[in-house]
């Protein structure tokens, strides 16, 4: 749904990518939460560092980062579940070089979406090949037309290793607001701050400048969608119904939002491009924004903002969390089972065996 | 056993690649030999035809063509299976855009060997994902962060298309005549006449010089293999092995014949190099050879081909393709019944539903 959490270290989303297979593996396996954790932080930590040594390049090659690096951190917790030894836990990152994909150009379709979903089926996939003795090169992400030479052209300086440098202590991750691609937040994030201080009307808008860093124009490529799909990957989408709608919550995707003429005709009076000032910040994730709204009456509004509430600087609110956690698990359990599985989630070092067997079952 | 066939469009094994998936649909869909023959064709020239746009810069930069064109290829066979129209057709094609991958790095393992089985899984898994409704770019070959750019870092001239040109009709397969890398048979070619009418000893070699092209130190990576997977990527070893213990065939790749102290001893006195006679012609992936072997007496060797038997121009005898069948089947069916299964793929046009049915079963 577009919900994920987000990493600047992949400019992707490392929960989605791997969760599935370690609650999978520790609901098998019987871990309790301290197992679980570990294996969580294992998991995201491998694609992490791998991603350390081959970003920004492959994400600029064109490569979707969730499925890229997402197959690796999958292999892990499978790899603790079956009990490989070291050789056979490089076979199944090995294995995983090969099967690592994924490209930017099915964004705004459904196959994006499914990135997330394959990269933890082919990763636990990795780990039982690896486990039935298939073996791979050792040396499959750093070698010789491997992993890093194959999706970004250029050899890696340094090694893959964990353990000196921990991603998630350093940078940690961020928790998204919307339900849409998270270059579109900082921008979601100003225009709402300023609609709520002074409502405009969309009849008073003559057009929307919006100026955005290299990232944008590859992550934000449906200027006009015509579905929710689409609606993801669109900030002209974001921007047209704030305005029109209200705020952006999980109930704003919808094709027949997207459809509006209303928002239809607004999404055409806005135009992105690329910031020269913001260019020259290179290929980064964080999506900040200059947007410049051109009244019918001559005024003009300058709206700029750096970086996106969620982020570790400017933390969500809890309470914004849980309220996000219960919207995501409408339909998956009743509000009660939800709230339990919130505490468990929330306290997971201290969960039992019993409590995440409990996960995700109604 | 890398035995397969090989195209010079994707310097790759086309039949390896999409005939179980071929194979499968047809048992399943009750095909005659003439749908089936359909099938396959369709197979091999989708995956030909994106490789013609895409080559030899996609192999240039690491990538294994084999699982990276397969996965083309072997979803066509299931698109026909479950009746897919159009669309569909073209959301399997762009979800296999975000599965192909595969490198080079895993040359010398099992994993190599993975990669052909793996496009047909893959291959028949991205036709029944778009069966249930997954759409995909149907731009994800040629346009923006799509196939093309993200496994060549180049825009696609021209326009994928079948029909126009059939690369099977005009460049044809070629049948390897020994199981092992095909940038070793021009060379095993040469040596073996040579050797067949000079039989010369290992103790008159004082060294061997190998010049190949350029693809050659990319294939064939192992210089001092220590198993039977790794030989088959070693001229040293195919070298070294006809020499000392005879003909190439199947039986000859075992551990125990790669860790034969005089094969390893011989395979030390060889050194393969790029030749800059042989760089002048770029990618290519027939494999030409200059070889100069420097014998003690302080006479010298000169041997060359360019064209290994087994290309469309320099035909294997069916005889041999006949045997080649007959030893590959060994295992798999008792002599009567792999002589059966010859005969209906050597008419595989006029093979009936039944005889489709019996391959394989034995």
């Amino acid at each position: 749904m577009d919900f994920d959490d987000v990493s600047w270290a992949t400019i992707g989303h490392p929960s989605v990518s791997v969760a599935p297979s370690v609650f999978a593996c520790a609901q098998k396996g019987k871990w309790n939460g301290k197992q679980t954790l570990l294996a969580y932080v294992l998991a995201v930590e491998s694609m992490h560092q791998i991603a350390r040594l081959t970003m920004p390049q492959l994400s600029e090659r064109g490569w979707h980062t969730t499925l890229a690096y997402g197959v690796f951190g999958a292999a892990v917790p499978a790899v603790r579940l079956l009990g490989l030894n070291e050789d056979e836990c490089a076979n199944a990152l090995g294995i995983a070089v090969s099967r690592a994909g994924g490209v930017r150009a099915n964004f705004g379709t459904q196959t994006k979406a499914l990135h997330a979903g394959l990269s933890n089926r082919i990763g636990i996939d990795c780990a039982e090949m690896a486990a039935c003795g298939i073996n791979a090169s050792h040396n499959a992400v750093e070698g010789a037309d491997g992993f890093a030479l194959c999706f970004t052209g250029e050899a890696i300086k340094g090694e893959v290793d964990i353990g000196e440098f921990w991603d998630l202590h350093e940078n940690g991750l961020v928790i998204k607001r919307y339900p849409c691609c998270s270059g579109t937040h900082p921008t979601n994030d100003v225009w709402d701050e300023f609609l709520s201080a002074h409502p405009l009307k969309a009849e008073d808008i003559d057009h929307i400048e919006a100026g955005v860093s290299l990232l944008g124009p590859k992550e934000m490529t449906c200027h006009l969608p015509q579905n929710a799909v689409q609606a993801k990957f669109s900030l002209e989408f974001a921007l047209a119904y704030r305005l029109i709608f209200g705020k952006l919550s999980l109930s704003s995707f919808t094709d027949q939002n997207v459809l509006a003429p209303e928002i239809q005709a607004m999404m055409k009076k806005i135009k992105m491009e690329v910031s020269p000032e913001l260019a020259k910040l290179g290929f980064i994730g964080t999506a900040p924004i200059r947007l410049k709204v051109y009244l019918k009456d001559g005024k003009a509004i300058t709206l700029s903002n750096d970086l996106a509430v969620g982020n570790p600087e400017k933390p969500l609110p809890e309470q914004v969390v849980k309220e996000k956690f219960m919207d995501c698990s409408k339909g998956a359990a009743d509000q009660e089972k939800a709230e339990k599985w919130y505490e468990i989630l929330k306290n997971l070092e201290n969960a039992t065996q019993e409590e995440i067997l409990s996960l995700g079952n109604p």
